[in-house]
C-alpha cells in the first residue's frame, strides 16, 4: 500500500470506457469521496450518467490529453482500448493498470504465452497465418480471432483442417488461433486485486455458465475443491504479479474432467463474473479497483454470502418489474436506452447464506 | 404497489437539495437504473457530482420550472425545503413526499400535535409568541425554534420562565417551543417506507447518540424490548399513514426511564440514522426511497448485518486513511472540499454477525 495515497478522496478517476463497468466503479469511487471523468466516444454511455464527461474517439490525441489535464489517476473499463492511448495518456497521468497488461490481453497468442510462463495450464494452441496452419491439428478446435473478440464474437467450432481454411476465410482471414476443444467439466473465473506495493487480495473463485457465447450465470463459490480454488487464485496472483498490474485482474479457466484447470483469458479490468460481489462481499470488486488505482490499502474481499448472479441479455430485461417485485433479489439496471439482442442491460444477484448451497436451477424461477 | 410503476428505469428523479443525502439516493437510484437531476442553489453540492444538476434558488419559480420539465418525478433530500417551491412543483410534476409532509415536519408545533393524533407520547410542550408565555411552565425545559432548528441548533436549556425569556431573546423572539425536558434512557429511530398503494415496509429500529446536538453513533439493531421497537414502527407506519406519504418517513424517539417512547420529531427524507442500512440491509434507505417515489415493489428491509455507524463530523473526516485501512470497516465520504466544524462529512460503518451484540465503546477505536 502507499504510504501516501496517490490521490486522496476529493480527487478525480478518469475512466476510460463508458460502459456498466465504468458505471459501477464510478459509483464505488462515490461512496469513497472520489469523483470521476468518463471518456468514451459514444455520448450515451451509460456511465455518464452518473460522473463528468468527455465525448472522443482514442485515438484524438488531442482529447485525450484535455481528459489527463482533469484527472489524477487513469483506469479502464474494457481491454479492448488501444494501447496506445493508454501510452500516451501516461505521458501525463499514472495509468493503472498500466498498457502492458492490456497489450498482453488483447492478444490471444500473447496472452497465452504469458498464462503458460505464469504456470497455468492451456488447452493446445497454435497461431493461425496461413492455410497450411491448420495442417497436424488436433481436431475438434476452436478458431479465434487473436484481437477483439468477446462474449463468443470472432470464434468458429471446427472439425477439420479443411473446416478451419473454410471458417477462418469467413473470419476475414485476420490473425486467429487455433485452439483445442477443452472437454470440461465447468468454467471458472478468479479476480485478484493487486496493489501498488504488490499487495495481492482476491475474491473468492466462481462458476461461469455462458448461453451462446456470453455469461449468464455466476455461481459464487464454484462448487470446486478448496485446494483447485486456492491454484487458481495463487496464479491469478502470479500473473498479476508478473504484469506488475496495479488494478483488477480477472482470469476465466476451464476445470476439465480431470479437474485440471486450464487457462482460457484473462482481462485486466472489473469484470461480469464480479458482480455478485456488490452484495456479497463487504468491498465489491469496484470498490477494490478504486483502492487499488488511488492507492488506498486493499479492502477484505471475504464473501458474507453465497450469491448467484445472472446477466438480463437482451430482451431478458423485459423483466425488470417482476424481478424488482422479487424481495429476495436484488436488480441493477445499467442506464441503457436501447434493447438490442445480446447487450448486457442489467443484472440480478440473489444472496445465501453461507452455509447454503446456492442452486442456480431455482435461482430466478 | 403501482401495477405499473409511475417511473420506468432510464426516467429521471428529480432531487430538490444536493446534500449527502441526495448523493446517497442519486447513487442508489443509479443502481436500479435511473437517472437523476439535483436542484441545488450551491454549485458545489455534493450529488451533483453524481447526477445532472440544476444550480437556482428555491424560490425561482421559472428555474423550478425548467426543472420539472426535465423530470419525471421529484422528491426532496431535506426536509426545510421551501413547501411553495414544492407545491409549485406539484402543479408539474408528482412530488414524493407531498408537500403536507414536509409542512407538518418543518414547523414543531403542528409537528408535535400531528405526532399526539397519530397517538405518539410527547414530552410537555408549549407554543411560545409572548414573554408570558413561559409563566407556568416545568421546568427545567428546552427552547427550540419551531422552524429551521437542526443538529442542535435554534436551541437553549433553560431553568426557570426567566432564563427562558432571555434565551428567547437571543433567539430573536421567533416562534418556540417549549418543551419539558425528557430524563431519557437513550434515543432511538424508526424509518419507514410507504407505498402509493398504503403498503408499509419499517427498518429495524436503532438508537442513537448524539454529541453537542449532533447524531454521533447509530446502532443497529437499538438495544430496547422487542415490543417496543415494534411500537415504534407501527406509530411511524400510523404517521406515514395519515400523512398519505410515499416515501420515507424517520421518526426520531426518546426512550425514557419507564421504558416508554416519546416523540421527538420527524423527518419525511433519508435520514441520518439509516445510513446503516447501505451494507446492514439488503436493500438500503436509498433503494426503499427511489422504490417508492418511481412506484416499484417496496424492498425487503430486513437486517442481513449489525452495525454501528459513525458520523465523520468536522476535523474527524482526516482520519480517514486510518479509517480506509481497516479492512472491518466500510468508509463512506461525501465529496465536500470543504472540512468545517459540525460539518458532516462522511460516516463509516462497522458489521457484525447477527448474532453478536455491537459494542459501540469498541467499534472505533
Amino acid at each position: 500500500m502507499d504510504a501516501e495515497p496517490l490521490v486522496a478522496p476529493g480527487g478525480c478517476i478518469g475512466i476510460v470506457g463508458g460502459g456498466q463497468l465504468g458505471r459501477m466503479t464510478a459509483l464505488a469511487a462515490a461512496a469513497l469521496g472520489y469523483r470521476c471523468r468518463v471518456l468514451d466516444r459514444d455520448p450515451l454511455a451509460p456511465a455518464k450518467q452518473v460522473a463528468a464527461h468527455d465525448t472522443a474517439d482514442y485515438d484524438d490525441m488531442a482529447a485525450l490529453e484535455r481528459f489527463a489535464a482533469k484527472v489524477d489517476v487513469v483506469t479502464c473499463e474494457f481491454e479492448n482500448v488501444p494501447v496506445a492511448a493508454l501510452e500516451a495518456l501516461a505521458l501525463w497521468k499514472p495509468v493503472r493498470p498500466g498498457p502492458r497488461a492490456f497489450a498482453i490481453a488483447q492478444d490471444r497468442l500473447p496472452e497465452k504465452d504469458f498464462a503458460r510462463e505464469v504456470g497455468f495450464a492451456t488447452p493446445p494452441y497454435r497461431a493461425i497465418a496461413a492455410e497450411s496452419d491448420f495442417d497436424g491439428a488436433a481436431y475438434p478446435a476452436i478458431l479465434k480471432t487473436r484481437r477483439l473478440g468477446y462474449d463468443g464474437k470472432g470464434q468458429a467450432r471446427i472439425a477439420s483442417a479443411e473446416e478451419g481454411r473454410a471458417a477462418w476465410t469467413r473470419l476475414g482471414r485476420v490473425p486467429c488461433l487455433l485452439e483445442g476443444l477443452v472437454d470440461f467439466e465447468r468454467e471458472v473465473s478468479a479476480i485478484i486485486a493487486r496493489a501498488a506495493d504488490g499487495a495481492l487480495r482476491a475474491f473468492d473463485v466462481v462458476e461461469n455458465r455462458h448461453r451462446q457465447g456470453i455469461l449468464d450465470l455466476t455461481i459464487a463459490p464454484a462448487p470446486i475443491a478448496p485446494a483447485r480454488a486456492a491454484e487458481a487464485q495463487r496464479l491469478a496472483g502470479a500473473a498479476a504479479q508478473r504484469l506488475g498490474l496495479v488494478g483488477l485482474l480477472a482470469v476465466e479457466m476451464f476445470v476439465d474432467r480431470q479437474g485440471r484447470l486450464l487457462f482460457n483469458e484473462m482481462a485486466p479490468r472489473p469484470h461480469n463474473s464480479g458482480h455478485w460481489t456488490i452484495e456479497g462481499c463487504t468491498a465489491s470488486q469496484f470498490e477494490q479497483l478504486v483502492r487499488a488505482v488511488v492507492g488506498l490499502p486493499l479492502a477484505d474481499p471475504a464473501r458474507r454470502a453465497n450469491a448467484v448472479m445472472k446477466n438480463l441479455i437482451g430482451d431478458e430485461v423485459r423483466a425488470w418489474s417482476r424481478l424488482a417485485a422479487d424481495p429476495a433479489l436484488k436488480l441493477h439496471l445499467y442506464g441503457k436506452a436501447e434493447i438490442r439482442a445480446g447487450r448486457k442491460l442489467g443484472h440480478v444477484t440473489r444472496l445465501y447464506p453461507l452455509d447454503v448451497t446456492p442452486d442456480p436451477r431455482s435461482a430466478f424461477p
